[in-house]
């Protein structure tokens, strides 16, 4: 049994209530405009200025960057602990609860919340999830819950 | 009173079971890989000789990206029909039916399911709106249920 085997987390590793603490991220004013003129062209997102003008009080992300941002946590967090995912069938809930400003950092607490074994084996488990994303003030940005797909054990494979 | 009032659709305008069709936007392969070496860096989205052999049969998009190029149809579509939009509060379901693979089309029909006037006519009101997603085929590939928060027509504002 090689040292890689021994290091993956399959489904039948993975405990409910168990928490996962993502590494951070920071994004910027640039970052943000980026993203918003391919994918979110509104004016809160494009423009500063305006963006101190509006509802949200400063220059924000688009809701979808801030997804996209929490995606690369959850598969920097899945490849740190070996963990080999199949991806998602979708999300049950999202709420978008703050603005994420240019140059907040975001980092991320994944909860199992519930854990279903696939009928056969050679499908992927499915792990449910609370993702609660959070700024560097340790306020929740967003929070969804989400479900994953994990491989099962194979047979044979060692602890 | 100008052409521009005259040409604003605020909540009052629109009804619950109307639907808006949205333009369609392509993906390429150069796409799928950029936004996943930023946001998603799994093997199925980056390399498309590894994504061919995968459970997605084929080079296939992040489910986010599928989700941020929605917004920029959604985005795309308010923007034509002068509608004043102060974002959205979240999403109740969201599903990713089938993959997005790269040479893919979209385009969308968005339903507006409910509407709920705010107490406060400075406020928004909230329009839910159900959100199909489809490719060339016409084939669904993601699903949601939305809220977005449409403002009120102002005071005086002409129809």
């Amino acid at each position: 049994m090689g040292a890689q085997e021994v290091s993956m987390k399959y489904w039948e590793d993975i405990e409910s209530g168990q928490v996962f603490q993502t590494g951070s991220i920071t994004i910027d004013a640039a970052d943000i405009i980026e993203f918003a003129t391919e994918f979110d062209p509104q004016p809160y997102h494009l423009d500063p200025a305006v963006a101190e003008e509006s509802i949200f009080g400063g220059h924000c992300a688009s809701g979808w960057q801030v997804c996209a941002l929490m995606m690369r946590l959850l598969a920097d967090t899945l490849e740190r602990d070996h963990i080999p995912s199949r991806g998602s069938p979708g999300v049950q809930s999202l709420r978008w609860l703050r603005p994420v400003f240019a140059g907040d950092s975001l980092h991320a607490g994944i909860t199992v919340t519930a854990l279903q074994q696939a009928e056969c084996a050679s499908d992927p488990g499915r792990v449910q999830v609370s993702i609660d994303v959070l700024n560097q003030k340790d306020q929740s940005v967003i929070v969804l819950d989400t479900e994953l797909l994990i491989e099962h054990r194979p047979a044979g494979a060692g602890k």
